[in-house]
């Protein structure tokens, strides 16, 4: 098995048309009828996105959500979802999860697949379509040297949840089982910023990625980091993934419409990465994979 | 774990709105500027949907397949498709099936999302998005007592190319190995259908589906259902589905644009099936879950 990176690398030679921003991204982009749909598609799978016995309203909360949270980073309103599931075991939970979802970000269920897994684990996919409220859709590819680089919010307060969900506590664990789309601030904040992602995968691996894209340096100042974990755990709050904040580039003299905190500069060419002064060529060890 | 029929059904019902008919159906319908978006979602979990050692490109292009013939039965061309899925084990495969089918349709690949299985099996899911080709977009529950019933073509070929990869020569394995979505068929034949779906889990199964959705009782003379099957495997043929024939009704006077033999007739009330007379309520038995 070869690793993710490559491999979504071979899965984009095969795609070509130029609509296919999808595979450099989270979402695919399309014009219908004059407006632009963005579509997203997401898997999790048991014992890899989520703990073995972890509640399965939470993981269905969590399978809205991360789709929804690449809707925001698109300034998409969503249309609907699409899910796609082997029946999951505690399928009472599952769907009050998924009932709880549906109300609290007011986005109807449109349809859905049900396999049955046989023995194996439980497999879960969401497809979430969206409308650009903007008609400006922001990829991963248009960062600018002369850019600032902005998170929303602070990060690690998943990972603390995570932490304290493992340590058999429910204490502050809602980061993690019930984290929030940023939808209206992905929406007010998409016609003024360059290039914009979620950060699902953890802060420094998520910024690698829009780097390499936009074939820029992103020189990030950890300091600025904004963080929802105590200070001694900063190196693997910008490593943790699950918090959905929003990472974009702006031109500074842009008006930002809802709060983000500036992290870093955009400047040209190679490295990546300047984390800190320190250049960093290669994905490893950026991000949990969880 | 509970059946799918009753997940399904509870399923649906935390779909509120009236646009959710792909929770009936095997495609949520959306218009959107103007223009009917049809969508569709599957998953196909290893061990479950094909044999553990298959070929992994025919896995590939049968993903890509199962999910246009769902676009088939509702009237619509492809406008691409975006997959989801754990790193195939055989990904050098996987990848060569997905470019046959992707030239083989003539759809683009969109977007994707790939994920760790750590040591799971290999879950696929893939989700395509299509237009409707005349604004026409038939739904399984249009049938009307007096329509006739249809099919497009023959049930069981799939089944025999099954057991012939089991038996471990690749003879006569491609109707199984490489469907063949009739999108063509399908767009031309919408406007004229009062419900439409594709054969995908058996037939007697998927006309239980279609009438259970319409209301109807559908009578079908099984020995009207053209079989690519010896004589003798007619009873198998007929709960054997991956043959993706388009199953349908329509007015006895319409004017079909495609080949279709009529197989029954559609009367009033229950049962849902009326297979050579004998009166079925429930749909345990009627189809194979492979």
């Amino acid at each position: 098995m070869t690793n993710e990176f490559d491999f979504i690398a071979r899965l984009r030679a095969l795609a070509t048309d130029p609509a296919a921003r999808g595979l450099n991204d989270d979402a695919a982009v399309l014009e219908i009828g004059g407006q632009l749909l963005v579509v997203t598609h997401d898997m999790m799978i048991e014992g890899v996105h989520w703990l073995q016995g972890q509640d399965m309203a939470d993981v269905a909360w969590k399978l809205v959500a991360v789709n929804l949270s690449d809707l925001a980073a698109k300034g998409a309103r969503p249309i609907g979802i699409i899910v796609g599931q082997t029946i999951p075991d505690e399928e009472e939970r599952f769907l009050s999860g998924l009932r709880d979802a549906l109300r609290a970000f007011n986005v109807p269920l449109l349809g859905g697949d049900t396999v049955s897994a046989g023995q194996g684990r439980t497999a879960l996919g969401l497809t979430a379509l969206g409308s650009s409220v903007s008609g400006i859709v922001p990829g991963r590819d248009g960062a600018q040297p002369g850019d600032l680089l902005y998170i929303t919010g602070p990060v690690g307060a998943a990972m603390m949840g995570f932490e304290a969900l493992q340590a058999g506590t429910e204490d502050n664990s809602l980061a993690f089982r019930r984290p929030m789309p940023l939808l209206a601030e992905g929406a007010a904040l998409a016609p003024h910023v360059s290039a914009m992602m979620d950060v699902s995968d953890g802060l420094l691996l998520d910024a690698w990625r829009l780097a390499t894209t936009s074939g820029v340096t992103l020189a990030i100042d950890t300091a600025e980091v904004p963080l929802g974990a105590p200070e001694e755990r900063r190196d693997d709050a910008l490593r943790w993934g699950d918090d959905y904040q929003l990472l974009f580039t702006a031109s500074p003299t842009a008006e930002l419409p809802a709060r983000a905190i500036p992290i870093g500069t955009v400047e040209e060419g190679e490295p990546p990465l300047l984390v800190d002064g320190i250049a960093i060529f290669e994905p490893e060890g950026l991000g949990y994979r969880h």
